[in-house]
Parts: C-alpha cells; structure tokens; sequence
C-alpha cells in the first residue's frame, strides 16, 4: 500500500474512534468570563448506592464526576468531526484581538515557500485556508509577556478553570444530593495532605495565580499564535502533572494517517501535549495535519528536520538551514520546540567514557557537528537569536538534555550536570526576552539519584518547569520501559517535575503502535496522578475516592467507568463474569459468592450501624447480648439480590 | 470438561513447558562445603563485542552473565521433571541428620487423615511415598532456634551463596577474557552508591551473616521439614528484595493442574514465594500437587480452609478446626501462614466509617467472628500454642494485616495503625519461642505516606520483615493495578521491605490467567530490583550494566536475553524489523538505519578515543586540524556491517 492509500484508510478510521465518547461520560463545557471562552470537561455519571449500602433512610445519589479532558471536540456527539478541515479555532479571537500580531501573505521560511508550491505534495497536503501569522515589528506575543505585564489573557482563564476540576460544584452537588449528602461530601472531599518539597499548590487555582505563575517562569502554556486549534493548558510544579506522548514516523515505518491517528488517540487517553518526532519523508506535511487537529499543544525537535534537509550529514547543519527550520515551524503552530543548545563543545568528551555515550538524538547530532568544525554549538552561540523567533510565534522553549544518560551506569555524571548548568543559563536568557522555557531531564536513572535531579534542576534552572523522560529505573527490563519508568516518573513528578514525557512497552526496541501509545499514556496518567495525590493538589483524590466507594459497593460499571481505562477493566472483569448481570453482582470472580470479604464487611458495618456500636468505648463495655442476636439473625444483616 | 480432565491435560502442558531453558542460558550448580550442598544459577552466555567497537586490540569478551535463579529444576534439560513424583528433595539429608525430627507414622491432623482415607479421591491425590515428619518431643526446628545457637546450618551456607550472585567469580573471568578485561571489569562492577534508610548490607554476604540476622529476627528462611523439595531462600532487609506470586483456584473457576501450572509459570519468571490462595474444592489435594513441585517456599492462609471445614459461616469457627488445620497443612509442608492475629476486637469498630471497610479475607472473617461472638479473637488469644505448633514443623509466620487499607481514602488509619502495634506485640512472643516472622504491610497508600509505613513497622516490630502488597498508589486504573502498585511497591521495598506479594493486572477484577501471573511477576521483578539498585546492593547493578553494553554495541540477542522476559523482548523488536539478520543491525527500528542517535555516539567515541581526546583538556587546547581531518575521513569512523 503507498503512503496516500494508507493515509486515506486511517483517516476514516479516525473518524470512526473520534467521536465514541467513554462509556456514561458526556462533554460538558465551562463558560468563563465571555462565551467563547469555554473550557471543555468530561463528565462521568454514576448509578445511585444500592438501597441496603446506602446510609440513613437508604438514599445515595452519587453526582456525576468531573474529569480533566485532553481529547478536544473527539468524543463530543456535538462536534463535527473532519480531519481533512481540522479543528475550530478557539484561541482565533483572544489571538486577534490582542492586536499585537499580523497575517502574513504566505509562509516566511524559504523551505516553507517550496513546500507550498511543489504540485506533487497537492494529495498530501492538509488544505489550509489561512497564512500564517507573526508577531507585528516590535511585538512580544508570549503568554510570559503578557503575564509580566501584569495580563490576564483568556488562556489563563481557561487553565484555572480547568485546573480546578469543578471541585466545588461538585461537592455542592453532593450536599445537595439528599439526606446523605453532607456525609457523602464530607467523605468524598477528604484528601491526605500533601508533601510537596517546595512546591506551593494553592487550594484555589485563581487565573491571577496562573498569571503569577507564568510570570515568573515556573510555569509555561505553550500556545503557538499560529495554533488557535490549542485548548490552553499550563506545565508547571504547581499544577496537576502534566503527560506527553511522543509520537512520529521513521524511514521504516507508518504514515501520515497513521500518525494523526496516533495523535487523536493519545489525547483520547490523556496526553497533554504531543510530540512529533517523526523522521522520515513529508515530515513537513505530516507536521501539518497533525497541527490542525491537534486540541493539545504540538511539541518538535527541529535539529531532526534540519538533519534531513542536509540529507543525514549533521556537519553540514548551518544555522542558517535551522533558523529557517525554525520559522517553518512556528508559522505552522508548533507550540513548543526542543533545543539542545546545551550540548556545548567542551562538554562532548565528557561522554567518551559512558556506558552508552550520548542517548539523545539531537545532542549526538550535536555533538557531531560540534566534533567535526571543533566549534561551540551555533545553537549556544546563536540563542538569543533564536530567541528573537520563539517570541515572535510564542513557542516555548524545551531546553533539551542532550547529554541526558542513556543507562544507569551514566545517571547524573558531569556530562549531564554539565549541561544542566548551561539550560539554567539560557533559560536566564530566554526569560530576559520574556520567552517561556522548560527544561529536559533524564532518561536513566536509579531511584536513589532522582531526588538530585530535581534538587539541581530547581538550583540551577531557578524552579522553571522540569519535563523528564520517565527516568527509567532499571535497565533489566526491555519490553516493560513503560513500567521501569512509570516508577521513576511518579517520584520525580511527586518531587517537582511538571511534565512526564511518556514511554511506551516498546522503548529500545521498535517504534509504538496504537496499543503501545495507549500503554504508554495510562501507564503515565497512573505515574503523574499518583504524583498530584502525593503533591496534595486540591481535588486530586476525588476521584479515588468515587472509584473505590464504587468498588465497595459492587457498582462495576461505575468502577470501570471511573477508571482510566473503562474498555480494559470491563474486559477484564467479563473474562470470569461475562454476563451482564453479573455487573450488579454484589461479590468478586476473585473469591466467589460465598467467599466475599467486601460482603464480610459489609455486614460487619451494617451492623455495627444498626447497633449502634459504631464507637469502641460501646464494644468495651460489653455486648454478648447483641452478638447472640447477631448470631439469631443469621449474622447476614445484609442480604445479596 | 471435569476437573479431574482438565488436571491431566493441564499436567501434560506443565511437562513441557517445564524443560525448556530461556534462550542462550545454562543452568549452573555451585557447590559449597558438601557435595549435596548444590546452589542452582542462571548463566546467560554473551556475544562477544564487535571488533570495531571494543577498545584497544578489538577484543571484548563478555563472560556469560549469572542471574539469581528460582525455577529449581524447571528449565535444566538434565533433570527428569515429572510433575506426578514431584521434585527431589533436596534438603532430606539435612534434615535427617541435625537429628532432632521424628518420621510419624501418618498425618496427625485429623482432617489429613480423613482425605488420605477417603477412597473417592484417589484419582486426584499426590502419591507421596512418605510420611510426615514432625520435631522430636521438646525440640525445636526452626532456622531462627539454630541461628541463636550459633549453628551455621547448610540452608544458611546455600542463601550466603546464593545472594552473592557470583559477582567475584564474574569480575575475575572479565578480568583474564583479554586486553580489555581489566578496563571492562572496573566498567561492569561500577555502582552507584545505594541509600540505605537504615539498612546495612555487607559487601560480601557470609553464611554467618545469614545466622546473625536470622538470630535477631531481621530475616526470615521459610523452609517446613516437610517440604525438604524447597530450595532456601530467606526474606530480609539486608538482603535481595524478593517477589511472591498468590495463585489459586476460587469457587468460580480453575482447576488443580491450572495451579500447578501457574506455579511453576510463577518461578520460572522470577518468583521467590508462591502463596497458594485457594478456596474452592479439593484445597487439601491442590495444596499437596503445589507443595510437591515447588523448589521455592510455599504460603498460605490457613484460616481459608479452617472456613471452609464450617461451610463458609465464620462464626461457627473454633479453635480446634482453626488448629488441625494448622498441623495438615504444616505435616505437608507450608513454609509460612498468614495468620490475622492482629485483627483484635477492640478494632474493629475502627473500620466502620472507613471508605472500603475490611478488604483482607482473613481479616473480615476475624471480624465476623469477633462481633459475632463479641469475643476476643482466638487467635491472639491461643497465639503462643500457635507458636509451639510452627516450632514443630519451622513454619514462619507471616502476620496478617487483615485490617489493611483497601482504598487511597483508608491508608494509615488507626485500625491498621493500631493492628500494626499488635503485630508487634505478636512478634515478640514469636521470638521468645525462636519462631521466624515476618509482617504484612499494605495495599493501598498513596506516596507521601509509603515511607510512615515502612518507618512505623521497623519501629513497632522491632525490623521483622516487612511484606507487603503494593502499595497501590491509586485507586483510578483498574485493569493496572500491577502498575499503579509497582510505584509503591519499589518505593517501600526501598525504604526496607522484604518481600513484594505482587499485583496483577486483574486485581479487582477477577482471577489471573498465566499471562496475568506473569505479568505480574515481571512488573514486580522490577520493582524489586529497582529497589535493589536504590539500596546499593552489591552486585544488583551488573545486569544493568551488561544490558546497558549490550545495548549500545547492538547486540540485540543479548540486550534481550539479559532482559527479565527475553520473549517479549524480541517479539517487539521483530515487530518493526523481523529479519535474523536485523538482530545484528547496527541501527534500531526507531530511527531508521541513517539517522541513528547510538550510531553517531559510537562514531564520536571511536573518534574521541583514536585521535587520544578523551579528556576535556586536550579538547580545550584546540583541535581544528584534527576536525578537518575528521570531515575529510567521511566523519564516519565506524562503518556499520
């Protein structure tokens, strides 16, 4: 099959995913301050307690759950779908008005021009109807700009209201749910407090804290003015955690279509931003269709697609080359761009003696080039050039760990901290043009080292946001790097690191498919929420909470519904209880009906309620009375339907 | 299909599956002090290193790398395996002669007797040639009674080998492979410095290190009389953190040969205990089938049984069924039983208003019991005649936490706090009588309150082990269960517990099938050794290390079977790049051939290393003509086959 005939197939099948929506969850949106500012959600309803589980007078109404939605208008029976349009602008208007930007007659970059205008790319090409656009002479377009200034941009708006997962509503919603209520509430919002290691998480996201936040630097929302299509979101140590999803063709394998649907599909699962990694041909156009249905933040590393414009030689790589990379890509809407330009020439040999050298991609290429012209890297030399674009489009930096280690044996060497170093000293230069910087860590790293990585990423970068790849754990487990760094991605997001870059089951060995990318998403979704639990981010636990009231009360579709991943759990559960009705079962395939712990103890506290011997001073003073009418009763309170 | 069908179909599979050796390994023996004294290993034999990436001479050899091995005979093509006689038992002699055992003429439980004589079951019984074998009047045969009388017994030699993984013997064979031994012996034995809490590994572990922490009750060697079959293995925080993998059959499903099966699946991937869990029929024949075939610790719950014997009604329960199901079970050679002494009546009103009541079994049928007859539970209250029964056949404990959290909302309450302390108490009264113990630990905490856990245990159970099941650190992903536990699982195994009792992706949801176990026990592999790593254990990090070199000189057989599942290793590597000869490709499927990040290290290595710039120094004095050089050479030093 050609890439256009597998381009078109995928296509249709994304149609077909894209507007399912999760089982008993419905798109709701949230009206801001105007109404095109409207912050979308998904809500998950829930069956009501079963009478007999249910406290006084037997009524437990339990009030849809708000969750955080990254999947856009995917999954909105309301939305009109078409990939080969694209997603509505939302951020067209608040980018307009500002009035500090302009439309431009055509792209800027030269490669951008030649793309355009080359008839045999016309199959392939996303069919945009708009130029691009640039900040006017002069003009700071960044969210940091804006922020310093003092704005509240409607972006920030949008993410507090969206941090704060309708918290309160709800929980007014369980007050008002009926007898049970206030209880209910009272249980349902509790959360152990948090350990938060300097971080400081305030009970209200307020868009005036957004703002202060971005301000000053320990926060980013990248939000390229060329994606209007970008739902903001914000990456920062006090927030929720955030998860990207890598994805990207190589020479060897899938195409356009395949990876647009790789996009839908990671965000249907959770994926907070995407990057597009992709290294094989019509990284230009693929690039494209990714932007313009992309409702996430679209992340890329441009030394890949300088690479190939010098067919492969990285010696060959001119700044030049890259700045129209650069240019290219920000006029299409990339939102956040991964440069290595701490991979400083004096730092190269500092790698000769690793187990596995230099594991990155861009920092080899780097290293190269810096090798080959014995020169200092143009991306060091050049930076606040660079800067000059990145404010221009407000792309994010995403300063990249180019000498990250590639094996335990490497973790936190002086190549590493070398360079960490440096991305604190450009991000000190980035944020004197007001651009908004994060910056990469590892990779590898055993669990005793994470802790520093954090420490020195905080010392050194001055607390901008930390974007690490898990790190791995342990090296001992090809096939399973999605667990080995699940591990280590929970304890550093726990820690302070904003966002967890995924990896998928089929790290070192093979590119993902769709199966891997959704491994990898939940797998990171787990890591990332078990880090806004441990930070003690207002809320957090809600949502474990309504799971295991579910579970406690043999509610299995809520308990599936509730979870991650409501299709696997069902599954799961079908493969020793297939029936339907077996989904109001009050026991588990685990142990079987007559073996229930759950319903043990079910029974123990319907009549510990009952009797009133909810309190051990009661129980002290004696009750064989009662035990012997326990005993009468049949000691089954309870009675399964 | 009938059960009795499905064993012998099931009995066939294990047969085969049983002797087929992971790939490129050899099951190795080293000897100790005595000939029968035999420590089984793993060797995994290595490629040698391309020549043109091994250092000055091109010759690498890598000396096959030993892994620490808990599939006993399974998998050695020189043993006879046949699951219907059971293994060899190796630990007879050892027995036999420390002389302070009787052989008795039958089992002594009154229940064994009734299944030995109950003609019905004859099709389904294990035919054990031997007797039971119980202490003499007055002794006791516990590891922990030896090790205070100073006796270094050959359980205690074997473990002392056994945890030392060869790594001498290793460096030494690295050291004479060639001119590059030397440099790669420093390279391979590299560690990172662990961080302990508290903990204190030797450098090297002597059998007499082995007997001073068994003494003090800091470790624990689960090894009945009656089970002589069972390679020793001990639990202890100064050791290898260990994995257990819980099978067994429920009401609902599985049958006898299933269970074998899956136990001899669990060992063969790395599990160190197996806890037969079941509770549907023929438990006292599955339990003799189990014990039988396994070279590695067997546990269980006594009182499961115990409830069966009164129909499943908890409060018919009493002491004497509690006990002649003590002595069965221990007369076939259960290792250790979980017994729910803590659960005490005073507590357990405590859990009336938590979020998911009592979720252990054992403990909610404690409970029942407890309420029902409003009395203090029998066993704390007949807990030292417990004790005289262990003494007699060396069963550890393993003290239940039948008051665990059962959700993130009840973690560190005063119910399980509160058992904790009690457990405590219990072990104390254990070591008066020189019975070995451990303690159950939790289940569902989040991250920021694994580390009180671990920190209230060592206190209030004065360093007993510590076992714990997880922790879960959420509750949102069922069907991941495995993962959202191994997060916990790795932290706490860290901070000091013992044994890992693993997860599997069906927890909450049903019962494992062989995939489930498996994935279990790889994930829970992981989180050991990761903690392995943390703790600084020595040794732990050389399979990194080899995986790690492996990797980056593309050798992908062996990067795969150093790995913990070398099958999915390859099956995802041959997803993308199926070809044989691609497992020799010095590229990865990611990048594609041309655009390969450890292809550019290796050239920038080779370069660094042969024009003598491997220090910072040399770099800095300037090189231009060596990089002029470079360009003109092609900048490819190394040319890929």
């Amino acid at each position: 099959m050609s890439a256009e005939a597998k381009f078109s197939a995928a296509t249709a099948a994304v149609d077909q995913a894209a507007v399912a929506p999760l089982p008993n969850s419905r798109r709701i949106y949230v009206e801001g301050s105007r109404p095109d500012l409207r912050v979308p959600m998904r809500e998950i309803e829930l069956a009501d307690t079963p009478s007999a589980m249910a406290g006084p007078g037997g009524v437990e109404r339990n009030p849809p759950i708000t969750v955080y939605d990254t999947s856009g208008p995917y999954g909105d029976p309301a939305a009109r779908i078409d990939i080969r349009r694209g997603l509505a602008p939302v951020r067209a208007a608040w980018i307009e008005e500002r009035g500090d930007t302009e439309v431009l007659a055509g792209p800027s970059s030269a490669f951008g021009r030649e793309r355009l205008a080359d008839p045999e790319l016309t199959a392939l090409r996303f069919d945009l109807r708009r130029t691009p656009r640039r900040a006017r002479v002069g003009a700071n377009v960044s969210q940091m700009h804006y922020a310093r200034q003092g704005i509240v941009t409607p972006e920030m708006e949008f993410i507090a209201i969206r941090e704060n997962l309708r918290r309160r509503e709800y929980l007014a919603a369980l007050v008002a749910s009926g007898p049970n209520g206030a209880r209910m509430a009272k249980m349902m919002g509790r959360q152990h407090p948090g350990q938060s290691f300097g971080a400081s998480i305030p009970a209200e996201i307020t868009a005036e804290f957004v703002r202060d936040e971005v301000a000053r630097g320990r926060a980013i929302i990248p939000s390229n003015i060329n994606h209007p299509e970008c739902e903001p979101m914000i990456i920062g140590r006090n927030f929720l955690v955030k998860v990207n999803a890598n994805i990207g063709n190589s020479a060897l394998g899938s195409s356009i279509g395949e990876e647009v649907e790789k996009m839908t599909w990671a965000i249907r699962w959770g994926g907070d931003t995407v990057m597009d990694l992709s290294t094989g041909k019509h990284i230009h156009e693929t690039r494209e269709w990714i932007v313009r249905n992309s409702p996430v933040p679209i992340g890329t590393v441009p030394i890949y697609q300088a690479l190939e414009k010098v067919n492969g030689k990285a010696e060959d790589l001119t700044w030049e080359i890259f700045r129209d990379t650069l240019i290219e890509q920000a006029e299409q809407g990339v939102d956040y761009f991964t440069i290595h330009a701490g991979v400083r020439l004096a730092y190269v040999p500092l790698t000769a003696e690793r187990m596995t050298g230099i594991v990155s991609r861009g920092g080899s290429i780097m290293a190269k080039w810096c090798l080959a012209h014995h020169r200092e890297s143009f991306l060091y030399e050049r930076f606040e050039e660079i800067c000059e674009i990145m404010k221009a489009y407000d792309v994010s930096f995403s300063l990249g760990d180019g000498l990250r280690p590639g094996s335990i044996y490497d973790a936190n060497d002086e190549a590493q901290l070398s360079e960490l170093r440096t991305l604190g000293e450009l991000t000190k230069i980035a944020w004197k043009h007001d651009v908004q910087v994060m910056i990469e860590g590892p990779g590898h790293v055993p669990m005793q080292l994470i802790r520093e990585n954090m420490d020195l990423e905080l010392r050194d970068c001055d607390e901008a946001p930390f974007y690490t790849l898990g790190p791995l754990t342990t090296d001992i487990a090809p096939g399973y790097d999605h667990i080995t760094s699940a591990i280590g991605a929970a304890q550093i997001g726990w820690y302070g690191t904003a966002m967890l870059c995924y990896v998928t089951p089929k790290e070192h060995l093979g590119l993902p498919n769709k199966k891997d990318v959704k491994d990898g998403i939940i797998t990171y979704k787990i890591a990332a929420h078990a880090a806004d639990l441990a930070k003690g981010f207002p809320g957090a636990q809600i949502r474990d909470n309504a799971v295991s009231k579910a579970r406690f009360e043999f509610r299995w579709d809520d308990q599936f519904n509730l979870g991650l991943d409501p299709d696997t759990a069902k599954d799961f559960h079908d493969e020793t209880l297939p029936k339907d009705s077996m989904k109001v079962a009050h026991f588990c395939s685990m142990c079987g009906p007559h073996f229930c712990s759950m319903r043990i103890t079910q029974d123990v506290r319907d009549y510990a309620r009952a009797q009133g011997v909810s309190d051990k001073d009661a129980l002290k003073l004696g009750m064989e009375e009662k035990a012997v009418e326990f005993v009468k009763s049949g000691g089954e309170i309870y009675t399964p339907g």
